[in-house]
Order: C-alpha cells, then sequence, then structure tokens
C-alpha cells in the first residue's frame, strides 16, 4: 500500500501501482472523466504512470492552467502527426504549449505552409485525435535513440546529445513517436477542436546565423463550442487592439525619425490624456496632495544614492555628458528620488506630515526593441505617481485612503472586474530585506487590514514583496475577460534610509518617515491602452474625444447645424460638425466608425421646429429632441457614471 | 578748412585742428556743456582731440550708453589714482567701463581691501575729482613705454609687450599716468558721486593658475542724487532678486544631488506655474490651438534632419546611448521637430488648415554652470511652445492673431511697458538665408503691417532675422525700469523644407505650409523669474498662491476661524489660516512677508457678528465686512485684471 496526500491535506492508503485516474476515480467518476494531467510530488507526471511510492498528488483539469498545458503539449504531437503524414520530408524539433495554444518548430525541406494548406492539416489532425489513441510514455537509452533519429533528424539527435543517459524518453500515439519528458492526456480523443492560426519563420536554437525553420501555432479545446468563443474572442480582440484604435480616433502615433517606443500624442488623444489627469487631480486635490513638478534627468549620482543605478544602470539608456565639465546625467526611470529632495528641501515637524506630493513624471526606461508594443510596452511613459512622506502611526491611514482614490478612480472608469494582490515577505529569507522587523510586520498588517477594511477581493502572496518593503497590486479584468496590471501602492523604508529623510517628531527628536509609492493608472499610456481594449474606444461619455457630431442633411442646413453646435458648445459639450457634400448613410458610418456617442441630424423639418433629430453610437433613436434636452440627457449621463470623490 | 557730417546728416565746415566740443559749441553752449564723449569715423576719440582731416562725428552726453562709458573709464582712472596714492605697492593691471560702472584689477602686495575701507577711497576719488583736472593723451613710444613701468610693473609690461610700436598711447590727468587707448571725458570735475561697491579676487587674464589680483567695483554719477537714486534701485533689485522670493514664497528650490540649473518646483510654484498654463491653454483653446504631448528625447537623427545637430550638437548634451542596439537618442532642445513629425503623421487640405500644434514642452540645453543664475539661465525649461502651420496668404492673418495672443498675455499679467523689434534679412547679404526672396519680403512685410496694424511701439532691426526666417520679439520694462526679453514670434521656411512638410492645395498639388514658431511667456521658469521680480512677489491676484490668510487672535477663535475658511474655499478663494500660538503682530508680520494680499483677523467681535476684520497687503484696513463681502471684492479685482480673450 502507498500513502497519497491531496491538496485539502486529506490522506488515502492506494495499492502500489494505483494511477492519477485510479485516485480520481476513488473520489467521483464525474472527476475521473474529466482529469487531463497530474503533478506528483511536485513533478509532471502522466495520469497513467503507476505510483509505486507515498507522496503528494495534484490532479488538474481543463480548468487548470497546467491542465490546459498538458492538453496543448499534447496537441502539439497531434499537429507533429499530422504533418509528418502530410509532408514526409518535415523534420521535427520541438513543441510546447504556450499562453494560448501550442506550437511546433518543424524544418519542411523544400515544402511550405500558408494559409491555404490550414484546412487540411486542420482535418488531419482531427481525424487522429478521433482515434483515441492513449499517449503512452517508454524511456530509452541515449544510444537506441540516437539510433532511432540517425539520419532522419539531425535535430532531435542534437537534443539527445545534449541529455543524460538514463534520463531520456519517448512518447508514442498512434503511428507516432517523440522524444519527450511528458505530461500529455490520456488519450488523442478529448481533443474535439482545432484551429491552425498562423505560420512564421523561427530560427533554430533562436539563433539568427542558424537555418530558419517554420513555426505553425495552433489551438485546440475539448468542445467545438469553446473554439467558436475563442475564435470571436480573437476577432473581438483584434478590433479592439489599441494600436488600430489609436489610430482610427486619431489619438497617437510613432514615428520612425522621434524613435521606436515613443508616443507622440495628437490633439484628440493629449485631451483626452488630460481630462483623465485633471479627473484624478481633482480627486488628489481634495484628498490632500500637492503638485510639484521636476526634471526628466538627474546626476548619475543621485540614482546611486537612491540604488537605482546599481539595479537599472547598465541595461538602461547610458548616461548623458555634458562638453567640458564631466558631469554625468541619467533620464530618469523614476520619480521618486526627485521628490526625496523636494521633501528634504524643508525641515518638517510631525505636525506637517503627511506631505503628499504628486506629478505627472515622464519617465524614461530602455526597452529592447523587439519588446517595444503599442502603448503597453514604450520606452518614455508618464505615471500618475505620488510619493507619501508620513509618520509610521500615520501608515494605515494612509494605505486605506489610497485603497479609497483608486477604487474611486476604477468605478468611474467602468473597470468594475478586479482583484488585488497583498505581496509579503518570505519569512525564511529576512535577509532579502531591508529595515526593521517590528515596522514590517507593522507595514504588512496594515496592508492587509486595509484590503479587508476596503471589502478587497485580494490574494497574499508570499515572498513576493519588493527588497524595500511590501505592497499592493490590482489586477483588472477588461471586457474580454484578459487580466491587466494596472495601479499599485507600495510602501518603502528604503528611500528615507538612503536620503536621510527626517522629520522632528513631538518628543522634538529626529525620525525617520516611511514612504508611499502609489500610481492608481499605472502610466497614463498604459492605462489609455487598456481603457481602449477594455472599451473598444467607447470610452465612459465624460472622458470621449468628441461627444455629439452634427450632420446636415444638405449644405441648406449649414447655418442651422452651426447653431446647433453653438448651442452645445456653450453647455460644455464636445461636438463637431460634418457639413461635407455627402450621403448620410456615409456620415452616419464614419461616426459610427469614430464612436462618436451622439450623431445629431438636421434638415428641413429640424430647423423649421428649432429641434434636432438624436441617434446613440450603436443606432438607437431618440427621437426629435431640442438641443437642450440633448445636453441634458448627456450632463445625466456623465452624473451616472463619473461618482463624487 | 575740414567737413564735419552730423548724424542728421548735415555737414559743417570748420577749421583745421577743431575739437569735438568746439563743434558741440558751434550748435549749442549747453550741449557743449554736457559733451563728454566722441567717435569720428566710428573711433571713439576725446573730446578735445584736434580733427585734422573730413569725417563723420557723433557726440556724446551722459544720456548716450557711450557717454556712460566714457564716464566709468575715466572713473577707473581716478580709482586707480586713488589707490596708488592710499596704497603704495598696489600695481595696476587693467580698468574697464561695464554695463553698470567700471572697475580695476590691482595686485596689492601685502594690502587688502575690504568694506570698511570703501569710504576712504570715495573721499580720496571726489578729491582727485574736485581738481578739476584734464584727461590728456599722449602718443609714446614702445621703449619709453617699457621703460616706464620696467621694475615698476609687470602686469603693464606685459600689456605693451603685446602692443605693436606707434599704436601706443598713456593718458594723463592730475599726477596719475596709465597705458590707455583713450575715450575719457574732458575732465575729472565731471565725477561728483562715486561708490565702491564690492572688491573681488580675479585671475590675472583670467587664468587660474595665475596670481589672484583684487578686483575692486565701483560706479560714479554727474549727480549725487543720481547715485542716491541707483542705489535705492539696487537695494530694491536685491529685495526682489528672484531667487531669494522664490525661497521666501515658496516657489522652487534647487538639489545640488538631482544637478545644478535643473528647478524643482514646490507645491506653491507648480501651482502658479499651471494656474499660468490654464490661463494660457484657455486663450489658446479660444483661438484654434490644438494640444499635443511629445516625448523630451529623439533620435539624433531627428535633429540631423532639423539642422540643429549641426548648430548646437557638440556644444550640448551628449547622446544618449542604448546598451545594445546602438541607438542615439538627444535631450530635446527644441519641440518644433517633433511638431513637425506630428504635421507629417497625416495629409492635410488646404482646408485643413492653419494647424496650430501647442504644447508646454520642457526642453534642455547646456550651459556652463558659471553662467547659471536662478530660474533665468537654466539647463532645463519649458516653453508654452506652439508651431502654426499654414499656408503662405494665411500668415499674415496668423501672425496678427498671435500679436494679440501676446497682448492680452501680457496685459492680464502686469507689463504695461513693452516694445517689439521686428528682425529682417540683411539685405546685402541674401546668402545667409534660405528660401524664396519672394516669400521673405511676403513675410517681412506681413510682420511689419502686423505690428503697425496692432499699433506696438516698434524698431526695424535689418540684418538680425534668423537663418530661417523673419520674427518680432517682445522686450517688456519692469518695474525697476530693467528690460527683458520675453516673447517672440518667428516665421519659418526651412523646417517644411527640412521636414518636407505639404499640403493638397485647392489646385490639388502639394504645397509647401509656413511654419510660425511662437511663445508668449518664452519659458515658463523665465516667465516667472521676470514676473517676480517685476511685482516683487506681490502677483495679479488670481495668480497669487494664497490669497487670504485667516489669523485668530487666540485659540478659542480657530472653529470660528475654520468656519470663515470654509466659505472662501467654497467660492474657490485660495485661502490658509494661521492659528498658531503667537502674537497678531508677528502673524501679520510673516503673512506681509509671503506677500498675502488680504489678511483677515477674527476675534471675539468678529466671531459675535458673523464678520471679520480685513487688512490688504501693505497696510490699508478694509473695516469689519462678511466673508461673503471678501468674496465679492476678490473676484471684483479679479474680474478687472484678467482680460477676456
Amino acid at each position: 500500500m502507498i500513502q497519497i496526500t491531496l491538496p485539502d491535506g486529506s490522506i488515502k492508503s492506494f495499492v502500489n501501482n494505483t494511477t492519477a485516474i485510479d485516485v480520481a476515480k476513488s473520489i467521483s467518476e464525474g472527476l475521473a472523466r474529466n482529469v487531463i494531467s497530474a503533478k506528483f510530488n511536485d513533478l509532471v507526471i502522466e495520469t497513467t504512470t503507476p505510483l509505486t511510492s507515498n507522496g503528494s498528488l495534484v490532479l488538474y483539469t481543463w480548468n487548470d492552467d497546467e491542465g490546459k498545458k498538458a492538453f496543448w503539449h499534447s496537441s502539439a504531437h497531434i499537429l507533429a502527426q499530422a504533418i509528418e503524414e502530410l509532408y514526409p520530408n518535415a523534420k521535427l524539433w520541438v513543441g510546447p504549449a504556450i499562453e494560448n495554444g501550442f506550437y511546433y518548430d518543424i524544418d519542411l525541406g523544400e515544402d511550405t505552409i500558408s494559409d491555404k494548406d490550414f484546412k487540411g492539416i486542420e482535418d488531419k489532425m482531427l481525424e487522429i485525435a478521433r482515434g483515441k489513441h492513449d499517449f503512452k510514455m517508454r524511456s530509452i537509452t541515449k544510444t537506441e535513440a540516437l539510433s532511432y533519429y540517425k539520419d532522419k533528424n539531425e535535430y532531435k539527435v542534437d537534443l539527445i546529445e545534449n541529455l543524460e543517459d538514463g534520463t531520456i524518453t519517448f512518447c508514442d500515439h498512434s503511428t507516432f513517436t517523440d522524444l519527450c519528458r511528458g505530461g500529455h492526456i490520456p488519450n488523442t480523443g478529448i481533443v474535439k477542436a482545432v484551429k491552425i492560426l498562423s505560420v512564421a519563420g523561427a530560427y533554430w536554437k533562436g539563433d539568427e546565423n542558424n537555418k530558419q525553420l517554420t513555426r505553425v501555432y495552433g489551438i485546440s479545446f475539448p468542445k467545438q463550442k469553446e473554439l467558436t468563443e475563442y475564435l470571436e474572442l480573437l476577432e473581438e480582440a483584434k478590433k479592439r487592439d489599441h494600436r488600430k484604435l489609436g489610430k482610427e480616433l486619431e489619438l497617437f502615433t510613432f514615428s520612425q525619425k522621434v524613435g521606436q517606443g515613443l508616443p507622440l500624442w495628437l490633439p484628440k488623444g493629449a485631451a483626452l490624456r488630460e481630462r483623465l489627469e485633471n479627473f484624478l487631480k481633482k480627486a488628489q486635490k481634495k484628498a490632500g496632495y500637492e503638485m510639484v513638478v521636476t526634471p526628466h534627468i538627474g546626476q548619475k549620482e543621485l540614482y546611486v544614492t537612491s540604488g537605482h543605478y546599481a539595479k537599472y544602470g547598465e541595461d538602461s539608456f547610458q548616461p548623458i555628458h555634458t562638453p567640458k565639465e564631466g558631469e554625468e546625467f541619467l533620464l530618469k526611470p523614476m520619480n521618486c528620488p526627485h521628490h526625496c529632495e523636494i521633501y528634504n528641501s524643508s525641515q518638517w515637524s510631525y505636525k506637517d506630515l503627511p506631505k503628499r506630493f504628486a506629478e505627472f513624471g515622464t519617465v524614461y526606461r530602455y526597452e529592447q526593441s523587439g519588446e517595444l508594443h503599442g502603448l503597453t510596452r514604450v520606452r518614455g511613459f508618464t505615471q500618475d505617481d505620488a510619493h507619501i512622506f508620513c509618520t509610521p502611526e500615520q501608515l494605515d491611514k494612509e494605505f486605506k485612503d489610497v485603497i479609497d482614490l483608486v477604487l474611486y478612480v476604477f468605478g468611474s472608469l467602468g473597470f468594475e472586474n478586479f482583484t488585488a494582490q497583498v505581496s509579503l515577505r518570505d519569512p525564511e529569507n529576512p535577509e532579502k530585506y531591508i529595515g526593521d522587523d517590528h515596522l514590517w510586520e507593522k507595514a504588512e498588517q496594515a496592508i492587509i487590514s486595509a484590503a479587508e477594511d476596503k471589502g478587497l477581493n485580494f490574494v497574499i502572496e508570499t515572498g513576493e514583496a519588493a527588497f524595500y518593503g511590501p505592497k499592493l497590486d490590482f489586477m483588472v479584468k477588461d471586457a474580454l475577460g484578459r487580466q491587466w496590471q494596472l495601479g499599485t501602492i507600495q510602501v518603502d523604508y528604503t528611500l528615507p534610509e538612503r536620503f536621510d529623510l527626517t522629520y522632528k517628531g513631538s518628543d522634538n527628536e529626529l525620525h525617520r518617515p516611511v514612504m508611499i509609492h502609489r500610481a492608481p493608472f499605472g502610466s497614463m499610456e498604459r492605462f489609455i491602452a487598456i481603457l481602449l481594449e477594455h472599451t473598444g474606444g467607447n470610452f465612459p461619455l465624460w472622458l470621449m474625444p468628441d461627444q455629439v457630431i452634427v450632420l446636415s442633411i444638405s449644405e441648406k442646413y449649414e447655418k442651422y447645424a452651426k447653431k446647433v453646435l453653438n448651442v452645445l458648445e456653450n453647455n460644455e459639450i464636445r461636438a463637431l460638425i460634418d457639413n461635407r457634400n455627402e450621403t448620410m448613410g456615409k456620415k452616419i458610418r464614419e461616426a459610427e466608425m469614430k464612436k462618436i456617442p451622439y450623431m445629431v441630424i438636421v434638415g428641413e423639418n429640424e430647423e423649421q421646429e428649432d429641434k434636432i433629430s438624436v441617434r446613440q453610437h450603436g443606432g438607437e433613436d431618440l427621437g426629435m429632441i431640442t438641443a437642450q434636452d440633448l445636453t441634458n440627457i448627456i450632463n445625466k449621463e456623465i452624473n451616472k457614471s463619473l461618482k463624487t470623490f
């Protein structure tokens, strides 16, 4: 008999050579049907591997990331078999599961694969899958393995040569065999739906001096319905790609001459940014923040003091030298050192604290050009940054107040689905962290109790704290269910030490303040990108670049259209006019594409009655109303979404 | 007889050996009394030098810069004589006139000069001056000159060794002789008032490897009253020094760690900046500008294209390299290349123009540390920049509109005393300028007619245009009569060429737009510095960091003070409270020092009657009124100064 410990801590006895599937069956038949992968003592195993010792077992279904991984890795085997059958000269290299699906890198010889071949590959894969072939692992000696691939596949030979004899395994299913470490679903029959997504070139071993192989990307599901939903999501995500929307809505652009990863904000985008900034400024003012302005460079010494240079210096934008005086400056990667110097420009008393210095501070961080992506991965971005300098006693309240501010920001921008993560010290490695034990405990407790008090849906991650203090990160789920990290609140004991920040306590002695770093948006660039993808460009009305477009039926009504525009603009509504000599259909289509929430149509009837016909984005008709009525409708909608702070 | 041409173009005949004074006498006795310096054929001469050929003569009085220069240079001779008499071991080097006064560099040997010696030197100078000694120039051979100073003064010997024989002159007055090129007043008696201002160390020949000499600074005037006025102005300028006020009013600070010449804006200063920016943004919005946002760096290539690299590259902040990819970026010295790239991100039609892109763009320019001065000479500053892209036909109107905006800005900020300078091409060197002759003429004419139309007090400076186009600069006179260059409006034909900017004309062909660069403030830093010195910190009320301070007579009235504060804050008035346990006298003194326009005093009477006692900055008492009354007074004052645009 062997003792198996399950994730809930319970221990059960089983006969030797029991499999993961057997264990699942002992729990329920339903579970056994759904188990597709397992880990035994933290090692990935097959669900059919006989267990021969005591140990911990975790069972995975499709709903677990590990389950999906096994599913997609197994699908890569099926893809490989299909390719071998369709392209007899193909030589396989490797085929892992990835975040969404899997790929296989293949040397196709003289052959090529293009879009029109995808259907054939999918059909072949489904045919194999329907055969319900078991995946079976077997150990093999290095010599046998080498002789199997010799003269057939130099890529596998190269892989095997780097493996240690005694650790090598093959996986068989149907007529197909692959060198493989394991981690498969029980059999091919579980794969009910497959889709080849794309092909790309990929250098062997990622080295551009090597031969370019063909990488075939695919995805698979246990149900056809799930594939259909996934493809719809993919289609929707493409439509909502912030790079595409940013162009269509004329928000931002990039210039090769200015440089990669350095966005140029066009008028509509700059205005949108400013509205977001003003929205936060207003809330911050109420919360007692004070705005400051600091330069975008600082002496290298400043970042040596702060510790940023030691951590990022070599991989960052390199120092800026001055012509004669031998000075060295750096583009600022963070605003905190500058704000510490502002704090240090006065001597504070405990009565003056907390000081809350806020700045929309543009920082520059080097990213490799291959890593750059629209506004989500850039080389220059503006943080909605603030640093709170407070006494240890004030930390608790300050932290809660920051959570309130973050929740207000998310609420006003339509992010309703979010979770939080509290990152604490690793208690087993106290040497990794700076600062007094007592203060750490106090701060960690403050964060947890703040998260509880505010009713956050949060998880605690031990060992994930920054070396300078514990933190709370917010993750939002967008309308497509994708998760993004946004705002962060971090406690910091290091910078006050490094910059020798002090305040005079009620005991007339000098004490160290605590610092809180916080950014509800994170960065303006990233936040706007996520907001674009979340809303598909249909921003909350208060944020919309253009709220109303006035469409005149013909040039005859241009004057009346301008009168309507004036009424709207005098009511602080952002409106524009389309007086072009085009059909109303075309004008409406273009206004729809620009996501303008309200289309106002003016013609003979409207002018005679001094009214307007209003159509909402997406099609709803509000009928004939006055311009003042529309103003009221808009203001009501704005007041509803923009809560007061 | 010789023919003398006077500045008005008239030609008069005089006998040979006539002097400048004689010519003055021939015009009027009064002029002759006031003439203290002269130029003959563009060379500085003594007023007593016999003229022996035909030529042009200019006569200068104290009211001319050249007159003051001769006056102060002659005073330096008097200073030198006084020093020689008081310090027998002194060895003189050189003693020129400067912008305000003069100095002499002296090797004092074992002696030193300090504040307490100034009176003695002044008395000795006045004693010499009262002797009414004539200044007399004489030619001397190099050998004679060297033998005069040999063994006595190695500094003069060094000067003479570098002069050519036949060009050397001495100047005698009283018992004193100096090596001198000339340019003196007729005699010492004209100097009626002198003041030694300071002493400083100065290396011989400005080389720090040489001996340090003593530099004695002084100033002198033809009337005692003028000296008194000058010293008062100096005292007032010291009080208004923006570096001193910036500290007292907590507007900005500098940090050695962040770097020299890189201001950090403190909360009150950042808020003031933002008010100025919002004020201009509002006017710009009405004038059809669109805000954009661009990064603070750009690829080196961008500035090679724009021509900035060729002009400034080597003397600027050096390029920023990236770790692996071999890219080179520069801190942006100007915003124009970025705005050109924004223009270039779309194809425009003549119907879309003008496009007016505005940005409060922070730029970085290297200045040697010795040149840095408070906020007026910095290494990073924010321009209130905008670039107008228009058709040549639109230039005239656009230029006039910019002038209107600049005049609105100056008017709202209390700068009433200003002049303008129109800078045109040098018609004799057309090769120095880029762009079509016809366009230049049109642009120059547009600027002149705009300046005339707007009733500007302007001068035309031929040859002062930038190589890329003509311009209009505004010079304001501050409350102390000092002149500062502020806003600028420049026409540019070069960048549209270099960046290949185009628009589609009504003829369906591509054309080049014209660019206007303009910045009414110039830079936020410099403008605020000048505004501080102009107003002595008493900003227009709408701009004031704190408009009201509420002073409670004792802690008993703290609650009522807070109630008053609330009323004011609810009326959007920037108010703060001083509840400290200090005497009212001290509280008022401190509020006066902070220049807070209205002091509200609350005690028993005020609380009983639900009123406040109001005292204006500077002392005027407004008596007991309600908080609402004060709100009305403040709003009325603001509306008066802040014209609508």
